[in-house]
């Protein structure tokens, strides 16, 4: 198989991690008989340095020309001050509302082998976490009618569903469910929100059609506090963009991995698109200290879902978890002071990580 | 002092926990020269059944004619089918609307005597967590135009504030920072929202009144992690409605001492509202098996707040930790198995937990 693969790098580290993310994806290629190719486009920081915006349309037809795209990270002190439609975010907004990528797939998983990172108690975790946040990523409050009034005194954001922006995203809820332990809770604030509530009657409605799935809802609230009590009861979340936004970043937090977890952006038809979930960590930018493996996971990612390669899929997953078994580790992962000195030449760079994993597979 | 409380004992465990309340009011105000009266008046469930709406007019009158109101819980599963208008919840709005308390204050504290069941690693804990949580109580989406499209295949609500909803209430922030350790924290969510926008400029523009207090802002998202990676960096936050009923659990549920903490509901003049966090636990209502002592430390927040008893605040508290000093426990807080039976006849209900307070009173 050949595959057209949009890569941008953006801002930070992102050039870092992409260049090993590719990396690994050749070696793959090389191993499975696939060829990857990449063009490589400019969004956020880079893109408004360059060009004066953070999305150039170039970038977005790039993108919609691919078969699946890989972000690196974008963002950074130096455009923070730029006035919102000039700030990079807009770029990740417009990548999103451009490819019709509705279903944000963001797996919080814990790696055993970083188990000593996890901010819970042993006895909370348990054996391990592993949640599949499903985050609606193309409506809601993000992009909904939001203003001034005439005097300036006031202001509001419109927190807007439809019908069918509902159901096809429950709809990728429950099929993720089917494909893991068969649970899935809707996370909603249904006893104030009349979106909410159109959330509910949808999944009720689809619900006949998924009867192996055990179906449940929680509001927010409730959710933002079981992920710290009780993790392990979620298999399956599925939820509005805003509600996704918080409940994932702290799902991911509380693994304590976060430095080594994916996501993956779909729509119907058309590429998706893929990220890494840390952010552009400019302080050490092109200094060979970023770790990598984020990136490497979120091309396993994109290998499962947008080229239906498992077992591609699965071979970057294993080399992964092999070089983690090995001991090594980039500084982010590596622990306190007293661990980090224990390591001795097991903590390692970008492209020696990047190695690793490539020479594992 | 003479004060005229309006008690809400509401539903499930809420007669037994505010009848504890009372008591130790009274103990207090026997000690200390002042005379408590109660006026008992019906919300939520109970009011549904007796009068066929959560929230009788005679119950809001009773409230303002109050100088504070004491609650204990509203809800229960036997009222959960009951059409929006109709549900326990609406008697909770109802009240801080009509009582126009805009300002809740939730403490997050952990209880050293507790720290074993805070769910978060001791190392992220160190000695202790102390959050205040400020959260905007009558505006925000809570309250917005909401509706459904025409042709019922569309929901939407509204986020809206004015800069006078935002400026009362991070005031409250503010000046609570004054109190603590000085540092303030704005969590919203800026990029995204026009409302966040608006909060930021407000602050921007009362900051300089402050010169003593260290403000700054953060993302919800980030706010939800850094919330469990980092609990500690935080001494106020001041947020929405929405996003603070949110961060409000999730920090309550961190402290591991949440059947243990209070919160009071303020507006600019008439009477506080004040409620325990947790909910009404219909299962073990009525038992003697309900902890009182997050509603015995939300009667200590109404002498601070409304009655400005300071030092009978202070004696209610001190109170309280001597007790589980000496090692007196409800189920609740008992730990597990082990601990429990460890316990012995220091394992008490809900009765008894209110003679303990009382006497070390
Ligand atoms: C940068 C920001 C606009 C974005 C979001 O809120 O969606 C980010 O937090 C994310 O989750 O990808
Ligand atoms: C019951 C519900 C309407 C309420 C809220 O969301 O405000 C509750 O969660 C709370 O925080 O008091």
């Amino acid at each position: 198989m050949n595959c057209k693969i949009a890569t941008i790098p953006g801002d930070g580290i992102g050039p870092d991690i992409v260049r090993e993310g590719c990396r690994v994806l050749d070696a793959v290629g090389l191993k499975f008989g696939h060829s990857f190719s990449y063009t490589p486009v400019l969004a956020g920081g880079a893109a408004l340095d360059a060009t004066g915006e953070p999305l150039p349309q170039a970038t977005l037809d790039a993108c919609l020309a691919s078969d699946a795209v890989l972000l690196g990270a974008v963002g950074g002190p130096k455009w923070d001050t730029l006035p919102g439609s000039k700030r990079p975010e807009k770029a990740l907004l417009g990548l999103r509302a451009g490819m019709k990528v509705y279903a944000n797939l963001r797996p919080a998983l814990m790696f055993r082998q970083l188990a000593d990172a996890c901010p819970l108690k042993s006895e909370v975790v348990g054996d391990g976490l592993d949640i599949l946040i499903v985050r609606e990523l193309t409506g809601g409050i993000y992009f909904g009618d939001r203003g001034r009034n005439a005097d300036n005194t006031a202001a509001w954001d419109t927190e807007a569903y439809s019908i069918p922006e509902i159901e096809r995203v429950v709809k990728i809820g429950f099929e993720s469910a089917m494909k893991r332990k068969n649970k899935l809770c809707v996370v909603d604030k249904a006893n104030i929100l009349e979106t909410s509530r159109l959330w509910r009657e949808v999944t009720e409605a689809m619900k006949a059609s998924y009867p192996t799935v055990e179906l449940s809802y929680m509001y927010v609230d409730n959710a933002a506090m079981q992920l710290v009590r009780n993790p392990r009861q979620f298999d399956v979340i599925v939820t509005s963009n805003m509600f996704g936004d918080i409940l994932s970043d702290e799902a991911s937090q509380i693994t304590g991995s976060i430095g080594m977890l994916a996501s993956a952006s779909l729509g119907d038809s058309g590429p998706g698109l893929y990220e890494p979930i840390h952010g552009s960590a400019p302080d050490i930018a092109g200094k060979d200290l970023a770790n990598p493996l984020a990136t490497i996971l979120t091309c396993a990612m994109m290998l499962r879902y947008s080229f239906s390669m498992e077992k591609e899929s699965a071979a970057i997953e294993a080399a992964v978890e092999k070089v983690l078994d090995a001991g090594w580790r980039t500084g982010d992962i590596a622990g306190g002071a007293e661990a980090r000195s224990r390591l001795g030449d097991k903590l390692v760079g970008t492209k020696k990580m990047g190695d690793l994993v490539v020479e594992a597979l």
